[in-house]
């Protein structure tokens, strides 16, 4: 195309984008009219993509990390002909694909939801980094960012990592409109600022008028032939641009145009320009292919191990058996013990360093392009991904996330260091598996399994050792449970998990000692729950007594009530949990002090079966 | 002191991280003694302090980010006298305010709880932003960072909050030891690769041998007589400084000296040196003054308010009220309508733009200065906080979190924006407090309450506009609830919070014309539940329907358990809350597909009096 049909397809952008927002009486076509030179310009003459085959190996990828600028992508959808216009003019109903903010569970072009702003980026290296070590392939990455989202650390957590693995299949373009959400941003059209930032993490920057479609069409030119480096193209734009009611003005954020037939005759009236995208260049399939047969870990009953351990040894034996398995590590390697697979499968290993945004945004490009991402940290540190989790499951991405060092189990490391919160965490994630082991066996068959799963899986590991409780050929089936102590004459049922699986077992051999007999159910699947066998112990039991190293909300305790939320009859409940701030001392010091060791489960267990409340 | 004083402090402060971590057999000597040079500097030089009088005005403020180099700060407490030999060997034992990582919840000179890394700086940024805008103080703010933590995003997000306020009240330190806990950092000890980051962000950087005390010294001198800017100091120095077996060595992270007594030897021995701090500046003590009658705001009844408007204008008045409530914000006050208080307290008001860690670690700064901060952004972006939360929890800081947008009832945006993970979340937090109103008078009467409490409290406001229905003078006490219909002939409970409520009272309606009479229980305290008014509506309705804008794990159902788990009887229970991953649509819409509309309500009720269960 030349400059003048560049800039008629960006006005029909414009005019797609303000139809689309004024039918929906909602949405945000300012945003999506500053940017729509910026993609023209791609869509017409650097985007390779065939929209009939997403799933092709050699299409690149396009991340709208500003996905708020919707409109824009669908009307750009459109002029590719991937929508029509009938389907444009749902955007934001009930049932359409074209959502406030994209989805690929709706949209097959679509890598990865957006919404929350500063997350395209990360995930976008996830997918460059797949692009480049492990597909091979000469794909490139679109990522379209707004300027206020660049408040983000998590951009700057991902622009230090793309700089230090030197993307150059990655070019950021960020639609520097000057405006956010509630007035200017912070350095409004100072591109040299953002070209400072981005050039101190190692990047190349390219400054445009992000309307000059010429200066826009030379400057993807350059990124496209830098080597070595990722590049940033920062273009100055206006919010609204080409209407005179709303061009960088501000308070117009997210909301249609005032007066919509008025702005789309000044933008030049409706067009029906139909982009002719470049085809992407042949491309291999990217197969899974068995790299060696599988040998998963073997230990003694008995033998003391911790999960962190079997987990690692576990994921590499996995590595072996599958090739589309890969690790990503936070800088704790040694401690997850993911270091087992970076040791087995050092190709397919990624130390995220400390930045556990980027750690599960990678996880999340990578699941995109088809591989089975394993991420581990600490269980505690999970907490700084929450937002990235939350949208991975937006997204319906398969990652496997692994936090270790559960609970106030660790000991003398205090609590910051301590995973106290994350199966509510998890938990309340949509769609997610939440599976807590607690031996060696368990956490091998559950690390297999994860991999089969959808959505967002969590596996919790503990940091010290614990016996091998279970078989290597024990099946632990997702939203099964085991029954590890059970006779006619139960007068409870303690379900425990993790590391109060062995707490409670040494309870029930004291009640025993003592005449009591109780069950102990080892929940080891807490989302989804057992619920079969949770209410057969209650009928059977009459009560149940919960206990995790773990908060007492949200947890294993609110877990087994998924089972009597249906009106049925409830069994008498008690929950131990941990309802102090820990601070420093040994591990069997703090499920005292917490109230969740064995003498603890015993003497509130005592209170139950006498009918009595235990306070 | 001199050259040689100064070195032979910062052996000494070696020695006694050495000996700390050997006796508790734990704990991190080697990332303790990189930066005891830097230490012993400031100690001597530079900060000024009044261990007597940790609460002087003029007090410097010293944060540790790098938490777990906490022997080296426990051995500069008892080189300035604040602490005691003894007590430095209690390190990491149980009920020893030497806690593996430093909280100020033990300790009255630490400023902020840190061991998740990254943290330090912007809670510093707090700090150092209330001294100046707030408390118009002299006092400097010192935080030491460690080089790995330098890959978390918030540090950059820290970066670029500092660089822009021009914090030069500001210090940063930062220990480049070149090792992380797994292996070798990005940059190892290309200081000038840090350095450029942070001059992208505009800020002064000094670059030195950290091991060289007077170049230390010089090196604080510049900073503290630099203008307009915050400076970074990048200090090269070696892991495990001083001790040949540990020294610059990979694979001792976190590990006590293989050989403690050999060890102390070759740093010289133990002494016992007593450093003079300097004292802190006359200054004034922060007073909280009324600035003007207290005027909340009032509707009337049935007036459609939505409750985050309810929240900016409450926000204002207290504001009005009392000098120490200040207001942060994430770019979107006109959304949370943070923007009455900005209004009418620029003073007071903080825009922290699209940085959501930024926007609660600023919040828990002030906090520890004995501001009372309001931070407030959408529900689903304090997600992005989650670990600041944690922490704060753990430092016992009293902030004010806000999430407007809860629920799919916002309709169109889709689920990005919604927050539907946000009570679990902050219910699991230690210690906090989880409010969700229905109606104005409410909403501005907790909002005031929040003010006092202890913690973290969090506050669940809503888009949409919904009728007012409590009067301006009804009281909301903490832990209580509000009963709306009520009857000798209810048949079960309905039990709702915010949006909910409204749908739950149409829903009775519909029932009592069936002949169906059910209590309807407006929990607008979630955590804590108001256990009373739950138990004696389980023992005369017999069975509680809960019914909630957000996902079914953690929420307002999981909160009304813990009423019922001290081994009581339990209620027949059904709880309805948003299963399905949400599209777009129109809020009633939204909460008819998520089935936790009236009518909803209506069918599982008329199924759980009938005894049936609901499926």
């Amino acid at each position: 195309m030349d400059t003048a049909e560049l800039t008629d397809l960006g006005q029909q952008l414009r005019v797609d984008s303000v139809r689309a927002s004024a039918a929906a009486e909602s949405g945000h076509p300012t945003s999506s009219m500053s940017a729509a030179d910026l993609m023209a310009v791609l869509l017409a003459h650097h985007l390779r993509y065939d929209f009939d085959r997403p799933a092709h190996p050699g299409n690149d990828r396009f991340v709208l990390s500003k996905g708020h600028a919707s409109p824009l992508l669908y009307a750009a959808y459109k002029a590719a002909g991937a929508i029509d216009d009938d389907e444009l003019l749902t955007f934001r109903t009930l049932g359409s694909r074209l959502e406030g903010h994209p989805t690929p569970r709706r949209l097959p072009w679509v890598e990865t939801a957006t919404g929350s702003l500063g997350q395209g980026l990360p995930v976008g290296i996830g997918i460059a980094l797949a692009g480049k070590r492990l597909e091979h392939s000469d794909a490139r990455v679109w990522v379209l960012c707004g300027d206020s989202e660049l408040a983000e650390g998590s951009v700057w957590e991902a622009a230090e990592h793309a700089g230090h693995e030197r993307l150059d299949n990655l070019v950021v373009i960020v639609d520097v409109n000057r405006l956010g959400q509630r007035g200017p941003t912070r350095h409004g059209h100072d591109l040299d600022a953002y070209a400072r930032r981005f050039q101190g993490f190692d990047w190349h920057t390219v400054e445009v008028d992000g309307h000059d479609v010429d200066a826009v069409d030379r400057a993807y030119g350059e990124a496209l032939s830098t080597r070595g480096q990722p590049t940033a193209i920062l273009a100055r734009t206006l919010k609204g641009k080409g209407v005179a009611a709303v061009q960088d003005r501000e308070g117009l954020h997210g909301k249609p145009l005032p007066d919509a037939d008025e702005a789309i005759a000044e933008l030049g009236g409706s067009r029906d320009l139909r982009v002719r995208v470049q085809e992407p260049p042949a491309a291999r399939m990217l197969h899974s292919v068995p790299t060696g047969r599988p040998e998963p870990p073997r230990w003694e009953r008995g033998e003391e191990v911790a999960t962190r351990d079997a987990y690692g040894k576990a994921l590499a034996a996995l590595g072996t058996a599958r090739a589309d398995v890969v690790a990503l590590d936070g800088e704790v390697s040694d401690s997850t013990r993911a270091e087992y697979f970076a040791k087995d499968h050092p190709e397919r290993f990624f130390e995220c360093y400390i930045a556990e945004q980027q750690l599960v945004a990678a996880a999340v490009g990578m699941a995109s392009r088809g591989f089975v991402p394993y991420a581990s940290t600490f269980a505690a540190f999970l907490t700084r991904a929450y937002d990235f989790v939350r949208m991975a499951s937006i997204s319906g991405a398969g990652i496997n996330l692994v936090g270790s060092h559960a609970g106030v189990a660790i000991g003398q490391d205090g609590p910051s260091q301590m995973g106290l919160e994350d199966l509510a965490m998890f938990r309340a994630v949509y769609g997610s598996t939440v599976l807590y082991p607690c031996d060696a066996h368990q956490t091998a068959r559950l690390v297999a399994a994860m991999a089969g799963l959808d959505g967002v899986r969590y596996l919790r590991t503990s940091r010290g050792a614990a016996p091998v409780l279970y078989g290597p050929d024990e099946e632990f089936p997702i939203g099964g449970s085991k029954v590890l102590r059970s006779s006619d004459a139960d007068r409870l049922t303690v379900v425990a998990a993790g590391i109060t699986v062995h707490e409670a077992l040494r309870a029930a051999d004291a009640l025993a000692a003592e005449g009591i007999a109780v069950r102990v159910v080892d929940l080891y699947s807490v989302k989804p729950v057992d619920r079969a066998v949770l209410r057969r112990a209650a009928e059977e039991t009459g009560a149940l007594l919960t206990v995790e190293d773990h908060h007492e909300e949200g947890g294993l305790g609110d877990a087994v009530l998924d089972a009597f939320t249906d009106g049925r009859p409830v069994p008498r409940l008690v929950r131990l949990a941990v309802r102090t701030m820990p601070g420093s001392a040994s591990p069997q010091e703090q499920l005292h002090a917490a109230g969740i060791d064995a003498e603890s489960i015993a003497v509130s267990a005592r209170l139950l079966v006498e009918n009595a409340v235990v306070a």
